[in-house]
């Protein structure tokens, strides 16, 4: 029993007279009946999460966990060394990267969390990313992280150089079919590369045969940074602080959580289809729709805050739009 | 020939120069090449069309066109009456509509103007919607309001009960195949209506069959709006000014004016598609891919408004990030 099953006990659920409240009043606000269609049904779901009949999002939060793999010290299955996480954590300190220009176009703020950089996981072929003590800590970590945020919405990102082959390992290992087909180029490697992945995710994936807990696949072939995620969303479920998760890497590291609790991932909705092929087939695992379709492939929860302003927008929709009734007046 | 066909000539082309600056940027800027995909092009877009490296959007602004429909006025095509046109003016005005709405939380200010209400166009099903001296007036109103404006993005919308059946009109006349295939139920038309209206729709249609030039079709079976938003398309190309498109109705406005020169869109994009199942089979014709696939059907600008935030972290994403050798400094 890890400190991330625990996390996953009690779950709250969503105020559902308040997704009711906006419901009615979504039927009823100075607009065809229907004609906002999903974005009345976000602003259901944040009031469901928020607690409230009139939902808004104000305060939108990035959180970015970055770490490094040991799959990508020794063998090169990214197109980058993995000194880049390093480098790239330094900007998300500094507001210099893109997930950075994307939040102050939304008035976001974003916090980044270093779980692992310079601490490679094991190598996920040979064995276990994480040790169970390691793998407790890095869930304390990732919790304490989302306790101490000031947010009404959170996007969950990501940034480990070789962390799409730890992906394509967990979405392999737990959703089955040929493991090739979850194993995609990534921030864009080479033929050669490519192959040296898909080897690398089909030993990982025989070497936990047996492993049936999805838990225990996150801890065996995933990485700190996905953990770290995986904690965040369930952190964040017991602040009932509704979730925007990102692209692939972000979506495999959740996949264990909603496979030990069908409802683990109710207050999370996803913000983009990523240009990894793997990540559309996961998506259709989850049954969930992701807002936005752009070919992208950055990470870094840059797909998720690139939705944000539609839920933010979708809220808007109901509370400072008036009903027929509150515009017209009262009928006779 | 008319105001619009005057007002096609010369039209200015893009920057190409400041676009290519961006594209070159856009491939050594602090994240894998090709990451953002679509979003780096919508830079590169707006650096062509602003004239600059250094794209932004700062400004966006709405622009809503509002009229009466003679079809309307006779015959049950739309769930709706006439009189929530000048209702919903009214709302425009008040800044409280769900584009008002919207239009907040992305900074943009939204600008109504009346083109004809209470003044609704002729019977699109037995004559002219509109005679050519009220074309023109209509295309020199559109224009001068586009002048008026301190934009750096325009969102153009509309509203009008009936225009759906217009837009049908035109998208059947000049795009062709089987007439009905372009009649939706707009605003949410029951069964007797939507046969109501494929009726109205086929025979205006079959009055027009003689009709050649796209801009006299737009004028025998368009409507007001629809002029002034295929006026100040052209309008806003004349300043340089980009464009989001809205969804059915604003895409069948502006059909016409690419059959007269095919790189009159070039400085749109289409924020959304509609749920309004002719926009699709439009937007295919166009050759436009929609930023946005949320099943809204909603109108006046609401769509396209939603895609701005996407436009402006897509310049963010080239302005505020630095290249790799700025972050790193220059190679030895």
């Amino acid at each position: 029993m890890t400190r991330l099953h625990e996390l996953l006990w009690d779950l709250p659920t969503a105020d559902a007279a308040s997704a009711a409240e906006v419901h009615d009043r979504a039927a009823h606000i100075l607009r065809p009946s229907g004609a906002l269609a999903w974005l009345d049904e976000l602003a259901e779901w944040i009031a469901g999460w928020h607690r409230t009949s009139r939902p808004r999002v104000d305060r939108p939060v990035g959180l970015i966990f970055a770490a490094d793999h040991g799959v990508a010290a020794v063998e090169a299955v990214s197109a980058y060394p993995s000194e880049v996480t390093a480098a790239m954590f330094d900007a998300y300190r500094h507001g210099r990267s893109t997930i950075s220009a994307f939040a102050r176009q939304v008035g976001a703020t974003v916090v980044a969390v270093d779980v692992g950089i310079g601490k490679p996981t094991g190598d996920i072929r040979v064995e276990p990313a994480l040790e169970p003590e390691r793998f407790d800590q890095i869930v304390d970590t990732a919790a304490a992280a989302v306790d101490r945020l000031d947010g009404d919405l959170l996007v969950v990102g990501e940034m480990g150089i070789g962390n799409t082959t730890a992906s394509a390992a967990i979405a392999a290992a737990l959703a089955g079919g040929e493991t090739a087909a979850w194993v995609g180029r990534g921030t864009g490697v080479d033929d050669a590369g490519l192959a040296r992945k898909r080897v690398a995710v089909q030993r990982a994936v025989r070497r936990i045969a047996g492993v049936t807990d999805p838990i225990e696949v996150l801890r065996e072939v995933g990485g700190a940074e996905l953990v770290a995620i995986a904690a965040a969303v369930v952190a964040a479920r017991h602040r009932s602080m509704p979730v925007v998760l990102d692209g692939y890497v972000v979506t495999a590291s959740v996949l264990p959580l909603v496979m030990i609790d069908p409802t683990a991932l109710d207050h999370c909705i996803v913000g983009h289809c990523s240009a990894e092929p793997g990540h559309r087939r996961l998506l259709e695992r989850l049954g969930k729709r992701p807002l936005l379709d752009l070919d992208m492939r950055l990470g870094e929860g840059s797909g998720a805050m690139a939705a944000v302003p539609l839920v933010a927008m979708a809220c808007a929709g109901i509370t400072e739009v008036p009903t027929f009734t509150e515009w017209f007046g009262q009928p006779d």
